[in-house]
């Protein structure tokens, strides 16, 4: 602790909102530079390290191979995937001193496949697993709660290459796997849920989430059967409506009315009874559209389903001005009589007869609204969105909804980007055929600051064991333990020697924060006492052991708590 | 070999003038994606892990402690230390989502600063050294030569924090020993060199060379008593003028001698008895300033001495226009009568009577010219270039000249950086001071290409065991050996195991390009003969030795030419 590059802080610095971050700025882990962007001092390298140590061995048992890619792109190799133009602002652009464009990068497909068209010739050299640990940039509009949103992160980013869409089920498989043992390994409780494509593109994904109120996701879980989602592309079952005649169309005035709660409310209906209409402007290939989306009363809209729907990169709400300028009326708008949008319906609204919908006209509403016989929407989907209390795709059952932190997504890509950059081999056959990829990625820093969230109490850290910066925290009075450091030392365990010249409490303090699993004190009173004072961080008690045997005592214990991490790997859940 | 991701090519890409490098691209280490930006694929990736084990355990000899920070700063931070707009294009500046001016760092004295502003308080904290190994970016105007010149580079750069200038003397001199054992470990012959501190500023720095053809830096060595300096800064004793009466100016016709050989053959006098003038524009503190340069006509002057001289961030050649606008004559320029320019004389011109110099009138020079009679320098300065055959200024024996590619470099760098951002601590005294910094560099890609330039031959290349991606290269037709590389495994032997379906031939072809210390061949052939056939990489013999005891006589070998390395650590020359 002498020799420490870095301090403890007593207080937490202003404007902290998530309690980990607060306890890893305070004990000396990692310091900010700006919005978003950190330095990892020496106590945080060290746990970074070992959890790299667990991503490589993980990544090794499922054949990975590490790589290293760089972190500045040319921007053609964006432009060639189409994602150049794809991503928003998130993807920082910058131009070299010839003025050509370049892109940060935030993960490596391209770059991947662009290898892969020259490394790989015949299907004896598929199925493949590269992976790389490595420095990314994604410029998040809001960066918050330190490492877990950060703009600057270390990442895993794992790509799987195969021959067909056999061989990529199963690495998407193997790697959904590794990826329990992989927080299992690093103390951290995750689920796996599936999840949006996003700007991937691709098939399948499923995301790893820490439930934790921090999260600025959410998830629907079902208890019952074990179905599990991100509210974006989470299904759920919807309450059917009655059969019952189609009716004529009525006109009522509804003045004031301009919320479904207020219309439900005038007419004495229930919500499930009305059509609700929402209103946006699509980016569609680059071209801007305008969408009319209609959900019934009883449901949000769920803005990923929609742009996946209609194949949006990007969705915005519209202006009154736009919407009137298609014949709508805002707080009154129905797809009744409307022309030149593109309507989309969630798919319960063809099967509910006679719902009250706007009628274009301000103060208006129409009664006995009936799909394909009043309007026709171009896309029926299911664009509504499952919340706290929906029933369950898979068996019916009320889901419930938590927060989350994602900490791993995985993901089917297909053959989009080997088809973009010729990442072809010849096949047995001797046809030629384009490397079907998946992507499959952890951010370090936020895996670590998860585990901070979730491993703490109110005086400091409690790390885990396999991801501590170091296993045992030796107090004493001034260095009145140097032989016993030095016999641990030799021993090869990962000490952490307070010699400062500070009282007992300081040290206790700074131990307490700092978080090591294991404290170890030896003063006067202690070797009274018998020995040496050996104290998990996480329990209260503490026992005294004989100092001759203190370090195989120490060891044990290490081993011990080793071994209850590893018998901790929870059973995959959600196995793709 | 069958699952390694990458393939050898038989044909080096066109274009590549570095063998090293194309042997590096040839044999699969690497790929480039754009000028000066590589991936490294799993080989390359594998000898730079163990290149950064040596950096490790080197760097934590000298007491250092690993951190990482970040690779995207705040343009602010680079404001602060005058190097926003002090250093040129090679400093990538970009603007992220909300314009803020944000730039790519090129190195970390800033952050360091910044950082011991914060976490260093008393004396008690000091010395520190912390280093990182990252990712970092220098937008080179010409990248060339592979990885030796990269814009995209991995880097060790450290950091010593101290007390006073007694402190930063003791570390600099324990890094400076810390890199012979770097570069001696890692196979690569090294020299120091005194270097200019650059853009780094501070008030002494040595640079690493490995000689070579391919550098492009020129590099000053004595054979007689070892001093050694990078052009750009080497000193050297100058050929003294003898001592006569100053004679009366004369203006002389010398139609068409506009260069000092075509004067010196006109006039029949040698050189040295001619004055050369040197037109350059400088920029000093944010201004353009002419500078008006004069070195006798036996040397040549040396742009970065003058530019230290006159304190100067940039050097360009001055235009025909603006040497006119001073009042001189490109061709037949002299400082006698020029008005309103920075005057800097060579430290060896004020000593040389009876110069001829330039009249400032085309076609006409002046006899006779005498520093401090007829011109009066603003500054006198070493500014003469050392070249092949000067004297040593240490011992006055002939210096020759080579070509040396700088692979580590040291620098002083004292208080500037801590003085800007308010790094200081508690003196035992009582009193504040500011921390004294040193900082030390060594580009691991840069490193591994001069190993590769280094060790090969014309059949590929030949590493170093303590940076080879595999100790053994294992042959055998088919998959043959499939015991035999079992057993290696588990005797903790690095193999890279050819079980592809290939013939012998090209086998060998591949492990001579990959260039594994050692190859094992076991074949129906090899076994006839006694078991498995052992080669050195660098050998042409071979020996048989029995299947059963093959791995302990591996293990031997690979612990003899571990030992061979480190009995091979050089002795430090140019001890600072």
């Amino acid at each position: 602790m002498s020799g420490l590059f870095g301090r403890t802080l007593r207080e937490v610095p202003a404007g902290i909102e998530v309690a980990g971050h607060g306890l890893l700025l305070r004990a000396g882990f990692v310091r900010q530079l700006a919005a978003g962007i950190f330095s990892y001092l020496p106590l945080a390298k060290r746990s970074l390290d070992k959890v790299s140590g667990i991503l490589r061995e993980e990544m090794g048992a499922c054949g990975g191979q590490e790589v290293s890619m760089p972190v500045v792109h040319p921007a053609e190799v964006w432009e060639r995937s189409g994602r150049y133009e794809g991503t928003g602002a998130e993807l920082v652009r910058l131009r070299d001193r010839r003025d050509r464009a370049m892109v940060l990068a935030m993960t490596h497909e391209e770059v991947v496949a662009g290898l892969v068209a020259e490394k790989v010739g015949s299907y004896q050299q598929l199925p493949r697993l590269v992976y790389q640990i490595q420095t990314k940039f994604r410029d998040d509009a809001r960066p918050r709660a330190g490492l877990i949103r950060a703009r600057e992160f270390t990442m895993k980013d794992a790509y799987s290459l195969d021959r067909n869409e056999t061989g990529l089920d199963r690495q998407y498989r193997a790697i959904h796997r590794a990826y329990f043992r992989i927080f299992g390994r690093c103390g951290l409780p995750a689920v796996s849920v599936g999840a949006d494509v996003g700007i991937m593109g691709g098939s399948l994904a499923h995301e790893f989430m820490y439930l934790s109120p921090v999260g600025e996701d959410t998830i629907l879980l079902c208890d019952t059967c074990g179905y599990t989602a991100n509210r974006q592309v989470a299904r759920f079952r919807k309450p059917q409506a009655g059969v019952e005649e189609q009716r004529p169309v009525e006109k009522i005035s509804t003045s004031g009315a301009n919320t479904i709660e207020a219309l439900a409310r005038l007419l004495e209906i229930p919500e499930s009874r009305t059509a609700k209409a929402v209103f946006l402007v699509a980016t569609v290939g680059g071209e801007e559209r305008f969408v009319f989306a209609v959900v019934r009363g009883d449901m949000d809209l769920n803005e990923t389903k929609l742009a996946n729907a209609v194949g949006a990169d990007g969705l915005r709400p519209a202006r009154a001005d736009e919407i009137r300028a298609v014949g709508a009326e805002p707080g009154y708008g129905s797809p009744v009589g409307v022309a030149g949008v593109l309507v989309v319906a969630d798919d319960a609204v063809p099967g509910s007869p006679n719902l009250v919908a706007g009628a274009n006209q301000d103060g208006f509403h129409l009664l006995n609204v009936n799909h394909a016989r009043d309007f026709e929407a171009d896309v029926i989907a299911d664009v509504a969105a499952a919340r706290e209390g929906s029933a369950c795709p898979e068996c019916g059952a009320q889901m419930r909804a938590e927060r989350g932190v994602e900490v791993g997504n995985i993901f089917k890509l297909g053959t989009r980007y080997s088809e973009a950059f010729g990442a072809g081999y010849l096949d047995r056959d001797g046809e030629r055929k384009p490397v079907v990829m998946g992507s499959y990625g952890i951010g370090l820093g936020r895996l670590l600051a998860c585990i901070a969230e979730e491993h703490r109490d109110e005086d400091g850290l409690i790390w885990p064991i396999s991801v501590a910066p170091y296993a045992v925290h030796l107090v004493s009075a001034d260095d009145g333990a140097d032989r016993l450091y030095e016999e641990l030392i030799s021993a090869g365990v990962e000490v952490l020697y307070d010699d400062r010249r500070e009282s007992l409490g300081t040290k206790f303090k700074d131990a307490d924060l700092i978080g090591a699993p294991i404290r170890l004190t030896l003063t006067t009173r202690s070797i009274e006492d018998g020995g040496v004072e050996m104290k998990l961080r996480r329990e209260t008690g503490s026992r005294v052991v004989p100092v001759e045997g203190a370090v195989a005592v120490v060891k044990q214990r290490i081993s011990d708590l080793e071994d209850e991490i590893l018998a901790s790997i929870p059973v995959p859940t959600n196995e793709p």
